[in-house]
Order: C-alpha cells, then structure tokens, then sequence
C-alpha cells in the first residue's frame, strides 16, 4: 500500500491516479475532505482520510487508520508563499513554515517511531529551492532546507541503526499545478504537468534488490 | 549603536560585555527582564530593552524604542533541542522552530524594511548546525538550515537592489554556555567560552573600506 | 545514437549492454580496445572507437568518427584512488586528477563546442564523493568535486545562452565493480551489481516533454 | 615562523609585509625568484626560497630549507582562467589545474606527512568560486571545488587521529590584484586592496585558547 499526504492535487493527485492505474492499492490523505474524494471518486482503488499534518493527534489518527502498514510513504504536502521579505506578512510566514516543516516533521517523525523496523520507503517531495538560496523566495527556501536537513538527519540516524526504512529525498522544479497561482504573472505553459513528473517520480523510484535511487532532482526542459 | 538579541546569557551576553568595555553604545535584549538587566548592571553604558522575537508586535517596539538606527545588529537568539526524532515530543519542536527560524525570520523582516537604504550590518548567529546534517540534531539542523536560506536568500535581495545593508553569517562550535544544560552528558570542558568566542567574533566584524568577513566559522581546537 | 564513456568495464559497459538489447545504436569507448571488443563482442549493434580522453587530439578524434550526433553522451570514464593525504603517491595523484578532472573537462568542451545548439543529453557519472568530504578519501573526493562544480557552472552557461543542450549528473554510491580491486579489504558483496545500477538509470533518464531528471543519487541498500 | 607560498604578489606579499612589520619571523616562497627578492627588500626579517609547488621534489626541498616548523602555512599560491567551456583552451586549463589543484594536493600532502603531530595552522586561501558554480568560471570553480574538498576531508583525517594540526579555509572575493589583468574588462577599482584583506584575515587567524575560526569568506562591500 502506498500512501500519498498532499493528495488532493498536484504532483500528489497525480501520483494517486498512476499508481492505481498500475493497481497499486493507494491511501490518499489531505486537509480538504471534497478534495480528496474528486481524486478518490476517478478509481475505485483508492482510500482517502482527511488529515492534517500540522496536529500530531491528526497524524497519529491517520496512521491508526491504515489496515497495513504502507511500503512506500509519498509526502507530498506543502505549500508556497513568495515576495521580497519586507513585503512578507507574519501570518502568511507563519502559515508557510508550518504547512512546510512542521508537518513534514511530525509525519516523519510518527513513520519512524512505528516503521523503523521495517522496509518502508519515505519518500519526502520538495522544491528545488531546497538546494539553493533564492532572492524572492526567502521563507521558501527556508522551509524547504529545513525539510532537507531533516530527511538527511534522520537518514543518519536510521543508517546509525541499521534500519531498513529509506528515506527518499526528490526535488522538483517548477511544475503547472495551482500551486502557482499565488503568482499570477509567472507563466507556467512551458512547466512539466503535474503528470509528467509524476511519471518520471514512479519510473525513478523502482529499486532493485541492492539498490535505490536517494535523490532525484526533477527539472523543466 | 550595536544591538545585540539573545544578549541575557552565552555568546549575546560576552559580545554585549565586550562591546560595552571598548567604549560602545549598546543595546541589549531578550526575553527575561532579570536577567538582561543582570546584564546590563555589570556596566554602565548598556540599554536593556525586553522583547519576544516571536511576535511580530514586540520586535516593532522594540526598534521603535531605539533612539538612533543601530550600525550593527547581533542576532544571537535561539535555542537548541536534541534527540532521535522519534523520541522529540511535538511541543518542544514548535518552541525550537518558534525560537529559532521564526525569530530570526521576523527580525530580519523588520530589519529589512527599516534600514534597507543604510548601512546597517546584521550579523546572523547561527550554529555549524547549520552547515551539514547530523543525526541525534535533525531538528535543531532543521531549524539552523532554516535561517541559513534565510539570510543567504536576502542577501540576494539586498545585492539585487544595491541595498548597502550588509548580512554576516556566524557558524560557531559548541561552546560552554547554558545551552548545552539541556544534555547533562556532554562533556563541555573544552569547549570554546563565550567569552573567547566574542572576542574572535569582534576582531572578525572590523571591517574594512571594501571589504569585510561576511561569513565565519568558529570551531573548537 | 547513445555515446558511452569508460566503457570496458562497470557500469559502462552494462550501460551499453542493456541500451543495445533495447534495440538502441550504441558507441562505446575507452583506452583498452581489448576490452571494448569484448564488450561489443556481446552484441551486435554496438560500435567501439578507442579513445584517451585526456588528450584533446583523441577526443576531437573520436567525435569526428561518430556517423551522427548523439542524442545522448553517458560518461562513465573515471578511476579510484584512496588512502591517508600522507601516504599517497604524486604520481597516483596526478592520474587520478587526469582520469577524472581533465578527461571530463575535456569531453564536455569538446561537446559544448559541437553540440550546444542541438537536443543532446549529456550524462557525467560521477560519486557520491562528489556531495560530501570524506577522510580516506580526500583526492577522490577533490577530483569529483571538481567535475561537479564543472558540470553545475556549465549548466548557467547553457541556460544563459538558451541551449537545447541538458547536463545530467548521477552520483552513484559504491557498485561491485573492478573499480574496487585497488582496495582489497573493502566487503562488496552488499554492493549494487552495474547492471543494476545501470537499470536504474536507463528508467530515470526517460525523460518526458517539458522535464527531465537532472539529477540522481544511487544509494545501496 | 610564518610560511607563506604565493607570496610575490597579491594577497600573500601583503600578508608577507604585514606579518613582518608586526615583527613575525615569515618565509617566503614562489616560482619567481626576482619578484620574491622585491618582496623580501621591502623589509629585513623575511627570508625568501623559491619552489615550484607543482614538482613534489621542489616542495620536499622547501621544507628542508626551513630553520624549524612553521607555527602557521598560508597557501595562497594560485592562479585564475575564465572564459565560456567551449572557448578555454587545453593547455591553459592543464595549468590552472595544476597551479591550483595539483599544487594545494602536494603541499598539503607534504605538510600532514611531516607536521601533524604538531600544532601547526594551515591556512588555504581559495576564492569564493569554491562556495557555488558560476557561469564563465567552470574550470575555475572546478579547480577551487577541488581544493575545498580536499581541505575538508583532510580535516576528517586529522581529526580521526586527533591530530593538533588544524587547517583553515579562507575564500576571498574579488580583490584588485595582478590576478585580473587576466580579463580586461573587467573594473576592480572597488575591489578590496590585497592589503585590506590581508589586514583583515590577520586579524580573523588570532585564535583563542579553545577555539580558532576556521572558515573565513572575505567579501566585497
């Protein structure tokens, strides 16, 4: 079973889609309960339970929830809030951060505390503004190396323990999903679709028996 | 005028002691108005001035109440917390994301929109934390990668705009501060005192007409 | 057409396996034209041109023997060597640098120079050792350090000029290759064979319409 | 005694100069003779000996020249190329390598062989094309990627066999040196004079007891 936050559009609907497209058993979860069951309702495959990532209760009810234990993990929530910092507002910074880093750290802090044991595959999605500084994009960048730091501790931690769960760190560019529509004067036409990166994510993350690819940066053309 | 944040205790307390002895107008504040005004007893040229970095509202007074604009800003506020993730508790990760990435997050928003058009200089203490992974730290490297993006994002912005405020980036290594109580095992006899890391952090910020050290690391021997 | 590097052996030579039971037209190089036969002998539709890529005249030489543009280089050339700064040898040294450093250099010039307004796809298999220091292995990782940095400032030079032209970047973690036969106490029984390496990397590199991945880190298990 | 390589110009004869006045015993050396001798006429306490640093047996006869160990090494030898990939030239690409690669990689080699059960500093000095990739500086970057790699992970190195021997990472900006006269147009009338970054790394090398700083990035106002 794979289980996909973020699920109710973008890279993460996406993925939902191919995966049960290709009769993988899915688990879908997101803030937005209609949202999700727009997703749910175009396959019969699919599980959706709302959830949200920032409450350690919510979190810990969305795991209680799962009749298994999942293979794979695909985290793909987040949002995004841009501008010069001195036109940033501290709600909007506030709400940044902590649909950003600390969801992504009470989900992968809750996988690890019950899945560490096993071969689970958590693979966190997010931005290449994780690997960069970025003029513009000051909070952004923020909360997206603060995320990368995290899944490169933890990896520490999990080699330290010899645990079989993998932790799976991808980096997209620019895609056209509404995420952008905080910013309507970017022009998205030329972007990769939501579904073409989830295409290339599915083929990159097939692994083999000795081996899998960590790291995967996803670029426009 | 140099205002010094996080100045009740550690590095922030000898950098403001220093200053103070070599004749400067300073500034100091925090959140314990005992303890910064222990601080300020010791000499006498010293304004203390409370504030919580986390509020937005508070760091407004607080630079309302500075008579003059501030030729140098120390940013030494922060807090650690430490563990395998597994083994943090939610609460105790909000108050290190709050102290650390929001903290330096608003303060250098309202630095920006304040003094963008002067040649202020706003020195970011941060940690070696902030420069590579580490497991039993992912959190705290979170949190310290965080405000690396930040400021090294901005000064994008500042450089794009021919601002002439300039942002100092501080990594140091574990010193022997109450910072380290947190973790009653870790031996820090031959840490680094705060005080030797303020005057290595003194001697390093005299710039010069061109140029100047815009970021260090400070490490143990 | 797909041109491959370092060949003879490893990856390289699994690469150019599993592309030609793919149906693809595949050129393959390296120095030992012993060595290539017999990886061409394998298959049928495979084309060996020896090459030293660390001689300018060589590599001119060998592209004016491809019959058409490549729509994909893949540059596997390379070699180890590791110990303690102090107890390596100059001469080592000096290959390793030439083996890694120059020959990259040299063929990405080369192919810039040629193909910078044509679609090619040029893939440089570097390390894991190009993403972090590491004791042991300080020349190892100095040389892929330095192909990295060549391919990442490269990559501003195409997009600046509006090339068609994409770099690739593939940091493999250690394979069960002879590329270890240097270090005879090192256990690669664990290790990825090349041929899973190379499956790995055929599906990643299947890009779609507006994206590709540019960047992929194999990690073993 | 203080040895600084690289000394005949720029960054290391204004360290040279200043060391000196301060009254600091300082050897130093580089390929040309005359100008080491111009240096050394400026003032009486300097002794100079040239070396080619790219020549093993040069740089073991250096050491051998030397009156007693070195308290502190200042690498600063190195030179600069710059130009779009396709438009470098081979031969001058092999040079830049080994003035800069091949060169830090011997010296170091030779100073950990003989100095590291000693309390000896040894400073680097790259440039900030260490720090990030950069469009028109490939084999530049390349060159200085190389030697940061090869700094950091020596220091792995010491520290595992707790080596008293520390190294120090200097990365300068710009400075208005002979190193331009290289690209013409380039206007430095507001870089850094090699005397103000000289007199500000002075001051960032004074370590305390327990600490010492050991990465310094010089930039431009």
């Amino acid at each position: 079973m794979i289980l996909i936050t973020g699920a109710s559009s973008g890279l993460g609907a996406a993925l939902a889609q191919q995966y049960a497209e290709a009769g993988q058993d899915v688990v879908i979860t997101g803030r937005n309960q209609q949202r999700l069951e727009a997703v749910k309702a175009t396959n019969n495959k699919t599980q959706a339970i709302p959830a949200d990532l920032t409450s350690p209760d919510s979190i810990n009810s969305l795991i209680n929830q799962l009749d298994i234990a999942p293979t794979t993990v695909i985290h793909c929530a987040g949002s995004g809030y841009f501008g010069q910092i001195q036109d940033q507002q501290p709600d909007d910074i506030i709400q940044l951060f902590n649909n950003n880093i600390l969801s992504a750290t009470l989900l992968l802090r809750e996988l690890v505390a019950r899945y560490r044991d096993q071969a689970v595959s958590v693979v966190v999605v997010m931005s290449t503004a994780a690997l960069q500084p970025k003029g513009g994009e000051s909070t952004y960048c923020a909360a997206k190396w603060a995320v990368r730091a995290l899944v490169e501790s933890v990896r520490q931690e999990l080699k330290a323990s010899k645990s079989p769960m993998k932790l799976i760190a991808v980096y997209p560019g620019g895609m056209a999903t509404d995420f952008w529509n905080i910013e309507k004067d970017r022009d998205t036409t030329t972007f990769m679709s939501a579904d073409e990166a989830a295409g290339m994510l599915i083929q990159a993350l097939a692994g083999t028996e000795h081996g899998y690819i960590s790291d995967i940066t996803i670029s426009r053309k």
